[in-house]
């Protein structure tokens, strides 16, 4: 935890084509950290859409930004076009070195990848693109949340959601986290049984794949060309199928510098 | 279903002080139904902020808004300022009466309460408001997703996506809402069972009900004025307590017009 008397500096990086939830999730539980300003920051003021059309409006730009207790790292098609992005990047590992904490949701954790944060780190991301964190030198590990040191990593799109309400009790204590949830009403109901690879019906799988399959291609053009940058050797990885994660060990404790 | 050839529009009600998640959660599901188009309406055309302080932008204003399939309303402190504004209400009768389905989420149903449109209908809202609904002539059921006729009900906040995700099969079938929840990632973990009343510890569940005490004295005043309005006796309604529902039978299934 961290001094409930500490005024925490919450932020996320906004940019256009994100997916939308993976930033509103865990805005909707962050933003109810008591004693915290959340803060949205986009490379310019301008509103951005997110990959469906939903408008956001950042609140500053990143050069306006002072140092933040919390980065917040979303994910969404769009996160290829910031791979390599100088500004972007640069501006992540800045924050990175004085964070108490970082958060990535979905395929936020490749750009945090290319910014050479990920690695040795344990980490996740979105079903999808599990298969390319090696690329980024993480360890990639098959669960929803994924606690390392000071980084949290949700999964795909709706784990923000989860990873947010546990990044939440361990900045200010289970209760907080638990009042959050209570008033957020978070007791869900999945109406059918198809939110992971592994449990989808085969057909829908193979389905989402494939309506998949243009931007995981790109992405993995992407990986390969940032594991050269990075000097990650990618013969060992290019056999590491999607999916196969290590299911690790569970979460550690979450110490905050 | 809607004829798959049938191109839906679907709209929300935008306003300030909403909650954030009430409409973006049902964003990430419905937006991604195939053959329709999602937009956003407001009293204005300026962004509006959440009441956390999200700055969402509308597409286009009421007074713009051709005949939606879809109205969906979502709540938030913001309901307040609707519940006597005739501009509002007027447009949500007057969608209501063409389109093929309404979705209320959270205290959105109160809004659809001062509309006129509850009268005899069961439905649901936040747990907070639960004990509101029969001010506007509603029959209580305190399940998270309650479907009457063409109308469906979220309870509070995050049930908007689970209530989301039962309407794109009701609307598309249940391929499309298999393929978008594992698109999403949607296999929730919450770290706590605090999500209900039911469940959350008792102390948190003081601490958020006092938190709330204001907007829900606020909330039972303005109920109590429109009951009076639309005609609804009170005496019976005032001595049903919070969170007194009735379970209801299984929800039935939902016949489009």
């Amino acid at each position: 935890m961290i001094p409930h008397d500490k005024h925490l500096q919450i932020g996320s990086l906004l940019f256009e084509d994100l997916d939308q939830i993976d930033l509103t999730g865990p805005f909707e539980v962050l933003s109810r950290l008591p004693n915290s300003t959340y803060r949205l920051y986009g490379k310019t003021a301008a509103p951005v859409r997110d990959l469906k059309g939903l408008r956001l409006a950042p609140d500053a730009t990143l050069a306006d930004a002072h140092q933040l207790d919390v980065l917040h790292v979303p994910g969404g098609f769009g996160q290829e076009a910031l791979m390599e992005d100088a500004e972007v990047l640069g501006w992540i590992r800045q924050q990175a070195s004085g964070a108490c904490c970082m958060f990535s949701v979905c395929t936020g954790a490749l750009i945090c990848g290319a910014a050479g944060l990920l690695k040795g780190r344990r980490a996740t991301t979105h079903w999808a693109s599990f298969h390319l964190l090696p690329y980024f030198g993480a360890i990639p590990v098959n669960e929803r949340v994924v606690v390392d040191g000071t980084w949290v990593f949700a999964a795909g799109v709706t784990a923000g959601i989860d990873g947010a309400l546990r990044l939440a009790a361990e900045l200010r204590g289970d209760e907080v986290a638990q009042a959050i949830q209570l008033y957020m009403a978070y007791a869900p109901e999945p109406p059918f049984d198809s939110g992971t690879p592994e449990t989808a019906p085969s057909p829908i799988l193979e389905q989402v794949r494939r309506s998949a399959q243009t931007i995981t291609t790109q992405r993995e053009q992407t990986a390969r060309r940032i594991a050269a940058k990075l000097g990650i050797a990618t013969d060992a990885v290019d056999s590491f199928g999607e999916n196969r994660g290590f299911v690790g060990e569970p979460a550690k404790s979450f110490i905050p510098r």
